[in-house]
């Protein structure tokens, strides 16, 4: 997943470095970050993760989101979380596909976040997803989307 | 959803400004409160998203809730939480409809808490909802309102 | 239920004063206590709130729990926290009569902690509820009530 | 609860005082504990309690639980949580029994741990457990016990 | 759990000290991993434990992985968490295994992570797991692996 992100963030624009740190699990990412931040200068994050299937997994990536989400607002920077879940995939080859894809698409949202948050705003309502298919803006009664 | 909060808060009054910060996921948005508390000089947050319906998205609801929960207590001032989860509707036009409706009523607490608080205090126990029919009053043994 | 908890507090005794604070959800009970306390200059606060029944509102409710407990800690004085569920009484008259003998119960419980914490030592583990019929102390095989 | 975890810490040994703080329920212990620690000068506290068998009561429990938590790292003291859970025993004659001996069983480890650490770890892996009868060790193929 | 550990520390390198510290329970873990970083001048920390199968055993371990990483976030220092679920393994065979592979492999990420982070990201995306068989990483169509 790293390698796919790092990719897509180049060839967005140039002008900035990727830092890589790598954790052996999960729950290990947080404090990463926040040493990323202080010590690592860092100005975003993308934290990048695959949690398991089973109950246990699901814990872990829930107390993983509550650290990423306390270190944000004590560093006031953004952290962009790419988790993909084995249970989100039928099989190897899906995850395999969905890592990428989710990957790529976040980079951009943190390529944009940064740089040119401008474009966050135009597609606000638009209902993207990362990764599988975008399920498109809700319309109404009218035919007229609810994305203003 | 922010287009109709926007529009209802300027029919309410005037003397205030929006601004407005999108971000990518629902997750992202408690950091941007920070920033918009302290670099944006708001005094109150709307904070609009729309959950999905899978137990993952549950879950990232929750992280968002209690990050923006923190926010409120460190800035010690309002973030009015206005989550449209997508299994609340039974199709894309109620969700529409229900989004229009819940931005536009939580605006109008937004409004009243920051300028008009007494009026809250007049609806306590009113069984008022945001989006759907209001359920009304608990209703005692001897027909009085459970509300005073 | 505010008027019912402050019906019970000014039977109780004299010398206080009691400042209301209405919010639009119980999200937004937190911070709205942590101003109270600062700002209000409040040494004591019942928190009253009616979550739904719905697997939303549950998450809504633990939520507003964590926020108030934190508000707790921060500010070192207690809050007495009073949620009725909707799901909790089986019509709305029971939902009525249980919203009142709540709050009222809890009033005594917020009196005395501020103003004759002996009294609670006194009940400790006589297994006392709020709002349904109290349970009784545990009995062990003797007869005698694990109460001491 | 108290009085047998009191009794049983009385009978360990000599040099230490004992400051009771009852409050209405387990939601309201944390900020007891810090208040305890803060101006009760007390270097460590047994937090018992026993929550029901709703679920509205095991999220107390655990909201409970996390502020007990926050107090510690706050204190940077031991809080040794003493809960039973109500649907833990099949009645209330066992309810009483185990209330009674995982209290004095904690009050043995609160002895310990603030006097006497080494025996700690003289049983750690030995599944000790406070209230049923001990899990006792797990066991490797050869028979050794996992226990070291 | 613990000698394990440490024999496989010490099989990996010399020049560092380990410190134990044994509690009671795996919610007093927490407190302990942050004296032993302020006052026991640790660099990182291994916090091993062993959680029951029961859903109240579940919520404590969430609890103490919670405060596990809150403290990893004030002392911005790594804390391993090796946790092995009574219910991970079939029989006390199996759990004697699990708990001595899972805590020799966490040994090896920790020393890893402190003396030679660059082994750690040459391992990444390789699906590598504590304790069972590793999964193997995930691979696309062409036969090509996820890993970069």
């Amino acid at each position: 997943m790293a390698s796919s992100a790092i990719d897509e963030l180049y060839s967005m624009g140039t002008g900035f470095t990727v830092v890589r740190y790598t954790v052996p699990g999960i729950k290990d990412i947080p404090v990463a970050c926040k040493i990323l931040f202080e010590d690592g200068e860092c100005d975003i994050i993308m934290a990048l993760g695959m949690p398991g299937g089973m109950p246990v997994d699901k814990m872990s990536a829930q107390i993983a989101s509550t650290g990423i989400m306390e270190v944000q607002l004590e560093e006031k920077r953004h952290i962009i979380e790419v988790f993909v879940h084995e249970d989100e995939a039928k099989d190897d080859k899906e995850l395999a596909w969905l890592s990428d894809r989710r990957a790529r698409e976040h980079a951009i949202n943190t390529y944009n976040l940064l740089f040119d948050p401008g474009k966050l705003t135009a597609n606000a309502g638009a209902g993207l997803r990362q990764g599988f298919d975008d399920k498109g803006p809700a319309m109404d009664s009218n035919g007229y989307s609810h994305r203003h």
